[in-house]
């Protein structure tokens, strides 16, 4: 039996599947004959929750008697947008110049192909690790991520299973393989506040309450003063106002409302509670500020609602996962990669609860694009230093 | 004949023309009706231009040996809202508990019906001024204001006609009759900002440029610091930000623009000119500032454009005309009326061009309203009141 040792056949089977969020599209399935000869058991468990489509995961495992180690990833990928602006067809898995085309490429089939080419040279060369190696892939990341990963991280820990340690295969490097490995990400809170005012003629605001003032001075708390300076390991908190909607036509006309939305990125100076506590309060100083009210005595009528859920702040602190990742890399590109928390968020925040984690992939640059695409030469690198690191995170080396 | 020298006729008369701007529904034919016996001239322009409604007008003369007094104002009325909510149909004209039921009853179809039981009563008493008096009604005050007071000025002017003192016959009081003479008004602008940004993610606000941000930056310039404390005959200037809207869904995504509007109600110390100066002027320096703008270097990019025409500022100086007026309320009510530059803008924006201009007629309580209503009792004393000021002004007292 031939083992799927090239990283390149196993993207390009996984890319004609056309598995767009949340259409299983076959790439489970694909995976599975991959993995099946390289000994591993695959469960296929199925998600669903009222108002949300099934979803379609994957848990494989390969046991053996020593530590357990999880790759997380998933198959589903975000729609091809303009279909006829693609060089190569988005589901065909074209090369041209050295360089694979598909949808998914690098987020994160890619990633998957080379874990389990470096999983099947492992078993090839050395009989495979000592230790347990499982694949933990959903097929709801790019979605709403209700009935993926955290679903199947409850499923299998009810099932007894427990990891000493995760690679996330995302694509984590900037420009070039070897940049960066995530050691932890941000965490990100949404809020939207309403201001209630008292609709008039704007030649009589002493008759109204321009809710736009209100708003203008807690808009005004929430971006200054800066939430901290950033930490060894981590960027400062930033927020961003993401829209601020009065809707108001009329030009003599004071309007009633106005409301903002605000997203928050933040570090571990704080948590979510204490970040809430803070917002909350300089939402209640502000209100009681004078500068914009012209002259009204009471406190600007607010209300403040915080959407979707939290994601955490974490970072990973486990040496040995750490290191041998980055020596890993260094041995394979000849240079050391940043430890790095930046960027959005991804599944490794919810796998973090079970274990250290951290993420290490292909090169983000085409992601979400048309044509994305990844160079079969990082196919063979990625694969390398996977391989690396299952040897020497198992002490094969 | 039967002269009409009863307001609460005339008034009947004009609110059964159901003279929705821009509809005449009859208005300006009963006015013809009642002025043609004081020995008016009538005549009846009508303008039109290109994409708004053609609209009818009245312009009537009593001439005589001496000068000249203007009565000015509107028969079309603001639509009648939610009629089913009217305690008496909006176009009945019927009497309850002392008041007249009507939409126009006090803005202005009462003022119009004062003013000519006024002139009837002197025809009748002393043969009328020894001096002229004109009418000048417009069917288009409530509406776009194109083809009404404006272009009814230029038409008489260029036929030579000369005022020599004009009384705008608008509810100027606030609670009763009496209160108030309006003898000048603020002036008023409107303008629109948009901020160009570059759209991102929240996660990398390095690589995108939050236009809400810079917004931040132009809207609180914009009110701050005050423009004036206000003169000796006006309130301080005033800005209302009347408007933000972004419009973007996605709590992770940095938007690309953000819009603001403003309206700005200004007193003597300025000119549309100077005021507009010092606007672009904040927003200039505002969109060189550091405060909102994440260490980006470039300006905010924005654009400002103005709306609409501006209303210019206006102060009546005419000690013979607001003397006279003051003397005439003073003697029928008991008390002094407030001379106030307060409120919206209205007609006497266009007169004040061609002679001195004040504003007196009923209690403005209910104009707009569902129910819109004036006392009997009022309608009997402002016709007391404009008719000793006609005598006074025409020195026949």
């Amino acid at each position: 039996m031939t083992l799927p040792t090239d990283p390149a056949e196993n993207l390009a089977a996984l890319i004609r599947c056309a598995s767009v969020t949340p259409t299983e599209g076959g790439a489970l399935t694909a995976l599975e004959t991959m993995l099946k000869p390289l000994g591993f058991l695959v469960d296929r468990p199925v998600f669903s929750e009222d108002g949300t489509p099934d979803i379609e995961n994957l848990y494989a495992r390969r046991s053996g008697n020593g530590p357990h180690l999880m790759f997380a990833g998933h198959t589903d990928v975000v729609p091809v947008g303009d279909e006829a602006a693609w060089t190569h067809p988005p589901f065909a898995a074209e090369i041209a110049n050295g360089e694979m085309y598909g949808r998914g490429a690098v987020d994160m089939k890619g990633g998957i192909a080379c874990f389990i080419a470096a999983m099947a040279r492992h078993v090839e060369q050395n009989g495979g690790p000592k230790g347990s190696v499982s694949l933990l892939i959903t097929g709801d990341e790019e979605g709403p991520a209700i009935n993926g990963t955290v679903k199947l991280l409850e499923w299998a820990a009810s099932r007894g299973e427990k990891w000493d340690a995760s690679i996330v295969g995302e694509p984590t490097n900037p420009d070039a393989l070897g940049d960066m490995i995530k050691i932890g990400r941000r965490g990100s809170m949404s809020g939207a506040i309403s201001v209630n005012g008292r609709q008039g003629h704007v030649a009589y605001p002493q008759l109204a309450d321009n809710p736009v003032r209100g708003l203008m001075s807690l808009v005004d708390a929430l971006l200054h003063p800066v939430f901290d300076k950033g930490t060894r390991d981590f960027q400062p908190t930033n927020l961003e106002i993401t829209s601020i909607d009065v809707g108001n036509p009329a030009t003599n006309v004071i309007p009633a409302k106005a409301l903002a939305t605000f997203n928050i990125r933040f570090n571990d100076t704080w948590t979510d509670e204490t970040l809430q506590a803070e917002i909350h309060n300089r939402l209640d100083q502000a209100a009681k500020r004078k500068k914009y009210r012209q002259g009204k005595k009471t406190p600007v009528d607010y209300e403040l609602v915080w959407r979707d859920r939290p994601s955490h702040v974490f970072l990973t602190r486990d040496d040995k996962l750490i290191e041998t990742l980055r020596g890993s890399i260094k041995s394979a590109v000849g240079k050391e990669p940043t430890l790095s928390t930046s960027g959005g968020t991804s599944d490794a925040r919810f796998i973090k609860d079970y274990c250290p984690v951290v993420e290490f992939g292909l090169v983000g640059k085409t992601m979400h694009m048309v044509d994305e695409r990844v160079a079969i030469a990082d196919l063979e690198t990625l694969t390398r230093i996977y391989q690396r690191f299952i040897e020497d995170w198992f002490g094969q080396g």
